[in-house]
């Protein structure tokens, strides 16, 4: 990172001196990920001269990992030669991507100088909802028939492999595109040049359908090690494939996700920097309006036991330490749940065995903060024994309640079909902080009989 | 998930009724990965004689996709005969992770029986550190030379790439084994056959060196769509490669790794059903005795105005909505910015842009969370306007604080070296919780004159 951001500063002193030849020079032993990153960071109105320094091998690659806002000028920029030329480079599924991002007017332009055939295959893919393995999915895969030989596979992969995202795994198909084999290039090496598709393709197939959710497809990649999953309609018509770089993107949208809900935010695909202010208020406002609505119940609490708290005013200042350490504990349990289930670590069936566990555990961290607490109330605070006592006793029972509720919620959620995520921390805090409340005035009730 | 459910019921019936016939045909037809999934289910007695009736070519994938305790007891039932027989088939980077788990005495067992020149390098790997890039590669790759001709390159891979975890993309080296270039095999496949490695070959290779952390290494993957990275040593020789399907899996350690430490555990890489009580104890203590200790600041800040809450004893109660809501406030913005650092979305450089980005969604949320605080205030707990006014204005600072302090510090932490993942919800609760209530005093006492 280091060197990318000394490569900016001096590209951007070359563009000032306009010495565009030691500029080309620089960025044609460049990494197309590192220049679309540099790229980002220039001058709008400089952006288009930059591009069109790029050797034009490069240009489309680098044009594939841009932000869709410096796509976005670009294309504006382009003659309808220029556009022409990148669009005839790019593979469908990142055309998808990139007209995805783009306002209207763009779009039109963008298909109206694609040819026909791409243009149906974008268009396709363009129906497929959101989030489904069809939406991610590309088309240009190698197919090959079941009567070919190896010689053959290999005539076809020279033929059509130049446009191909991954030749590494071909797909076998009848006369109606059904899926019925994959062969690796790796098997045809190794295999005898006469040898027939039939007799060497994998039949075991693990594939997905156009309309499940791409988190299937990620999970189907990590599981098994896939380097391309095909994709099939209703019919086991082969109709796409998805490539395990993809996967690998979908993989950390989900992890984003995951950890969005987890803070009680509304989920987006949008870089923190390109999301505006109002649009962040909408993802982040319901569930802060949600807690604080669950929060006053809270307070409710407080308010029942007014009196008790107006007899010994001391103990009002333990209230943020117990609510916070239930908050805590709570949150430590329900987090470790959720990534358990998300990763499958963790199942329905497994509740039993992670309450007993969450139990001992919550016992050990009760009894271990209690002293620890104990000692600081006895040396430090000075407070009477039985106020100690007390906040003591508080702690252990609150936290033994915190780490059961945040360890069965996210499960409980996923049995009946919600996002376990959604039961991280911030619920828990707010159910724990009502359930701390209660207990300590309840053993305050018992032990100070207040 | 469900068909594997289902077939486990189906194959602990066909193990009680002894039907090892219909086992091994239903089993065969099965992806190793499933097998391996069933396979950690059934009773340990049972284990090796159903891992037995697995077709041998079958049977060395299942034992790689097992988890570590199935594999311990497979490992200890194995005659010599049959440990050497799955160890031969095992590529060394998944002989390292094996070892890597077991206890000692087997660890000498495993060794004994691999061939000496695997087991050089099993423990060429085992050296490198915990984390490092040595430490998850594999040595199996295909070498090419700078002489050979496209056709030579085939025979090469024709004739060693079986044993080799890919032969997609192959290195060509020199005879230090320094790294020169890299080659796929489409380019192999696309070129004429009399060109030479030299002429085809990308010189401009990403690779990472044996020292450096895991976590670059799926980076690497992540910003350059990589199939596979090279890992040189410090003279730039090839030691070894790491393959996708392994910087997926450390991708997903990693994002594990940042969600426990958001969560304010000390990560680890096992398994939530694998760790023991006291282990799992001794990743949450440490913390939860931390933000203890810190939260008992906020205790002495209620004390200092216990005589404001003796005047005023409803303040009391708004006490939780407060520091619930400026923690959530708080937590969301430490969270998206703690996961735009990690992806790389945001910069030390955009610390300007972030923080006010942050005040203007704190002042809508801030605004807009008082107002319906402030209808519910007068209209259902029919409080004073006064105590309303404390409590609404109170919110809209404490909120704006919250999402200050939630932005800057994770940026902050990064930038003096620290892991941003760690100022997340809980240690931003904790801040925050001081904030809103000295906040809250100070309104209180402007507006009440408590």
């Amino acid at each position: 990172m280091e060197e990318v951001i000394l490569l900016e500063e001096e590209i951007n002193e070359l563009l000032e001196k306009k010495d565009y030849h030691r500029l080309k020079e620089i960025l044609s032993d460049m990494n197309e990920a590192d220049i679309a990153a540099i790229i980002a960071e220039i001058p709008e109105d400089k952006l288009p001269l930059v591009y069109r320094i790029l050797p034009k091998e490069l240009a489309s690659d680098v044009f594939v990992n841009m932000d869709s806002d410096a796509q976005e000028i670009l294309i504006k920029a382009f003659s309808d030669k220029e556009l022409r030329e990148v669009l005839d480079e790019l593979y469908v599924d990142d055309a998808v991507d990139i007209i995805e991002e783009m306002p209207a007017t763009v779009v039109k332009r963008i298909l109206q100088h694609t040819d026909p055939e791409v243009r149906n295959s974008i268009n396709e893919i363009l129906k497929y909802p959101e989030d489904s393995a069809g939406s991610i999915m590309t088309i240009e895969y190698v197919d090959l028939k079941k009567y070919m030989t190896v010689d053959d596979a290999f005539t076809r992969i020279r033929r059509t492999g130049v446009d191909k995202e991954t030749i590494y795994v071909c797909y076998v198909t009848d006369e109606n595109r059904k899926l019925l084999g994959l062969v690796t290039v790796k098997d045809l090496l190794l295999s005898d040049k006469s040898k027939k598709m039939f007799e060497i393709m994998e039949t075991n197939v693990i594939y997905v359908t156009t309309l499940e959710d791409k988190e299937i497809v990620a999970d189907k990649f990590q599981r098994y090690d896939l380097m391309a999953i095909p994709v099939v309609d209703q019919e086991h018509r082969l109709v796409g494939i998805v490539t395990f770089d993809d996967a690998m993107d979908v993989l950390q949208e989900e992890n984003t996700e995951d950890i969005e809900k987890m803070a009680a935010i509304t989920p987006t695909d949008k870089p923190y920097l390109k999301m505006g202010v109002f649009e962040t208020w909408k993802k982040r406002f319901p569930w802060l309006l949600l807690l604080m609505v669950s929060a006053t119940f809270t307070g409710k609490i407080i308010q029942n036991f007014e009196n008790a708290l107006q007899a010994q005013i001391v103990l009002t200042s333990f209230i943020p330490m117990l609510m916070d350490t239930g908050g805590n504990c709570g949150g430590q349990a329900s987090v470790t749940i959720i990534r358990g289930l998300s990763l499958g670590d963790i199942d329905y069936k497994d509740v039993f065995k992670v309450v007993f566990k969450e139990f001992r555990v919550a016992f050990l961290c009760g009894v271990t903060l209690a002293l620890a607490s104990f000692i600081k109330l006895m040396l430090i605070d000075k407070v009477g024994l039985m106020v100690a006592l007390t906040v003591c006793a508080t702690m252990i029972i609150t936290i033994i309640c915190a780490k059961f509720v945040g360890s069965t919620l996210p499960i409980l959620a996923k049995r009946v079909g919600f996002d376990p995520a959604v039961m991280a921390s911030p619920f828990i805090t707010t159910i724990v902080d009502a359930i701390s409340l209660i207990v300590y005035f309840e053993v305050a009730g018992i032990i100070l009989h207040v």
